[in-house]
């Protein structure tokens, strides 16, 4: 039966871009979360027409079909749960093209994303979201997860930056959402309903970014506090003062102790934590901005505030920051990484709960992220053989995201809910608001081809960490 | 029959709020669009609960329900085109509350625009969006049609300041979408499908918005040109030289007279075309970028630059651009008000092209908008008892949606669709995107109760003007 679809495929895929051996599928078959599944078939797509194709003819013969990138999901985005196809769009890069009179910038779905953002610079402009993977992530994957980054806070995330795509749905036909305006209110918004749909409602194959212009200069700020805690409240009372960063990143002392050992980039080690901040505006309004906030800071009980002058002094500490997420596995193999977003006036509950968690459990909870808009990512480093350690940290897990919901916040700020979240969508939405999404999928996928067994919770599904 | 569903209704709502006389009923018979339906009954909601029961007994009984505001739409929105009950949210005003420690404020769906903006300038802070009508407008109606204003270049529109919702689903279930974080990606994104859904997927009963610290100073510019396409030329100028205006705002020669008669405002009338240009940021920033604006527009032809000191004189500008939509009636009873827009660089063809349609048809075509995002209002000035006229409206206005669309643009940047301009929907979205979004509303709304006769065309539907 199996090569039966198989050989259907042929037809459409190149012979180099359909990949069917196990060794090949095997590569397809893990992403950046938890868990291996191996589809029986990958198609590297590199044109709308055979993305188009390949879902008429899965959906012909009913066969799952999975959207993927660059595999760097944290959420389970593109694992083959349930066996099929996996259609990757990563060589599929053709087009980077920015349109300075427009401000856009139209891209192909397998385009790194701070090639983007480098190309932008190029004209003076920006592309604003820089999740920590935009080295090595495509624009596709964001766009499928609305990946954020530590710019949320003044400039907002991937879904703000998209107006217009070009997409496949789930059986097979060609649409255009948008456009090149920022104004669009011609029918309901089906850009912003598929960037950030993981997959589920279409295939991206082209997207229309809008670009703001590059701000006149950037400055750095770190600050050290002796707590957590202080350092959360610290955060809240800047927000309030009317200065308005363009990042505000938190590491608690265990990143800084991991990102130390991995790659020596000069961090303190011996605070509880670190806020990295950065300005941008005129040079002159930045001036003014720097003395506030310093001044603010030490009313605010930081312990040192340091202001590096030269850019590649700042740009070493920002790197520094992208380090934690690589940094932390040096500890343990398994890391369950989590990104729950809370209103900004709840960042210090939500420290305090994390550090109670973590001594109840027992864990190794690393908690750093960006805090400026109130999403952490408390990471637990931990051994995915070792089944009682795991129990706890099921435990443990399910604790931070009930925190979350308690103080008004959210399972998931930028990693979306893939598999590793699903079983919690209920807590947050409730059974109507799941079943007002899954209404959506239903009528666009009725066949359940595209990205089958994400986002919503089977009966009874519970986060199993374990591999028994 | 029809008395028994109100009779039900009475049991449900209070006497005062349920309206049934014909001559309440009138009163919600027309918007600020075409054409006039009277509804059967009007009830003036009051609470989430009311909404819910409303939507159950309505879909119980096969009634239309139609949410409503101030009535301001330009687009049919609110027009109950099929009878039965106007669900008017204009009465529900009870919360405005602002939290400036989460940077967003909470509202009831009848509280006016404007009244927002002033409780966020209380605490230092911005809700940006700012349609003409702001001062009379419900932020419901901003939200069903997702309004933009002049703010729409630099800030966006109403919709990148809603994370989250309280809606009445077209069933009458109570979901609750987003929340009070930035950063949100559980699950699909069913804020920003309601925002500018039209009131068709549900009843908005509360808002969150996100807001912004405010800007530190703020300054205007009135800059006139001999020509309208040479403003539309400076317009794309000013946009790529890395300035970044508030607003910009164009007003044709046909707008300042009409606004001069109207108000006597002190506006030019004996040029083509005014651009009025507000820049917002540090003091001294804004020193500089007004310096570099003026040499700019001396470079590209202006023929007056006027810079006022006082914030009253840059006021009462800005208030004379407001009048241009009410000051355009004075010469003929019906206007026909669209809102095409167009990539930025296309700004000049579409002037051009809009003074060709207007020597063709010969007809009283007014051009002004917000131009600095491609967001142009071309009037028509028309008399809807004269039927040749009407004809000749008519075609230009399927003239003006061909061009917009040709060049890159959409029929509308922030008035919908409605019933005005269903008839081009193919147009610009083809059957298929047509077919995705009709599948959501079928899916939403099986029974078609909630804003039936909007958006989507009926078979051969055409742009009828006349009142036969």
């Amino acid at each position: 039966m199996a090569n039966e679809w198989i050989t259907e495929l042929r037809v459409l895929i190149d012979d180099g871009r359909l990949l069917t051996s196990p060794a090949d599928c095997y590569s397809y078959s893990f992403d950046g979360s938890f868990g291996s599944y191996l589809p029986e078939a990958v198609v590297q797509a590199q044109s709308t027409e055979e993305v188009s194709n390949v879902l008429k003819l899965a959906n012909q013969r009913n066969i799952p079909v999975y959207p993927r990138g660059q595999g760097t999901s944290m959420s389970g985005g593109p694992l083959p749960v349930k066996g099929g196809i996996v259609l990757d769009v990563s060589q599929w890069n053709e087009r980077l093209d920015i349109y300075p009179e427009d401000m856009v910038a139209v891209v192909s779905p397998g385009v790194i994303t701070s090639d983007i953002h480098e190309k932008a610079n190029e004209h003076e402009l920006m592309y604003p979201p820089d999740p920590s993977s935009s080295h090595v992530s495509t624009i596709a994957g964001n766009l499928a997860e609305n990946s954020g980054g530590p710019r949320g806070l003044k400039y907002g995330v991937t879904k703000d930056y998209v107006i217009g795509l070009e997409v496949v749905t789930p059986e097979g036909n060609i649409i255009r959402t948008g456009g090149r305006t920022i104004k669009n209110v011609t029918g309901y918004d089906l850009t912003k309903l598929i960037i950030g749909s993981e997959g589920m409602l279409g295939v991206i194959t082209e997207a229309t970014l809008k670009l703001i212009p590059k701000p006149a200069s950037v400055r750095t700020l770190m600050v050290t506090f002796d707590t957590l805690v202080e350092a959360g409240g610290a955060i809240s009372e800047l927000l309030t003062s009317n200065i308005f960063p363009s990042k505000m990143e938190l590491m608690d002392q265990a990143s800084l102790q991991a990102v130390e050992q991995y790659s020596a980039a000069g961090l303190p080690t011996d605070v509880e934590a670190l806020i990295l901040i950065e300005l941008d505006g005129h040079p002159l309004a930045l001036e003014e901005e720097i003395q506030q906030t310093v001044t603010l800071c030490r009313q605010l009980g930081a312990r040192d505030i340091s202001v590096p002058e030269k850019p590649e002094e700042a740009k070493k500490l920002w790197e520094a920051r992208k380090q934690v997420s690589p940094a932390i596995v040096q500890w343990k193999p398994t890391k369950v990484a989590e990104d729950i977003t809370v209103p900004r006036s709840k960042i210090p509950d939500m420290c305090e709960r994390l550090i109670d968690i973590r001594k109840r459990y027992q864990l190794h909870l690393v908690v750093f992220g960006h805090a400026g808009d109130g999403n952490l990512h408390p990471n637990i480093i931990c051994d995915k053989r070792d089944h009682e350690e795991m129990q706890r940290v099921e435990q443990a897990v399910e604790e931070i995201f009930q925190s979350a919901v308690q103080l008004g916040g959210t399972l998931s700020g930028e990693h979306g809910i893939g598999t590793m979240k699903s079983p919690f969508m209920e807590m947050e939405l409730g059974q109507t608001g799941i079943d007002m999404m899954k209404r959506i999928k239903q009528a666009w996928d009725p066949k359940d081809i595209l990205n089958p067994g994400k986002m919503f919770p089977e009966p009874g599904q519970k986060l199993v960490l374990r591999d028994d």
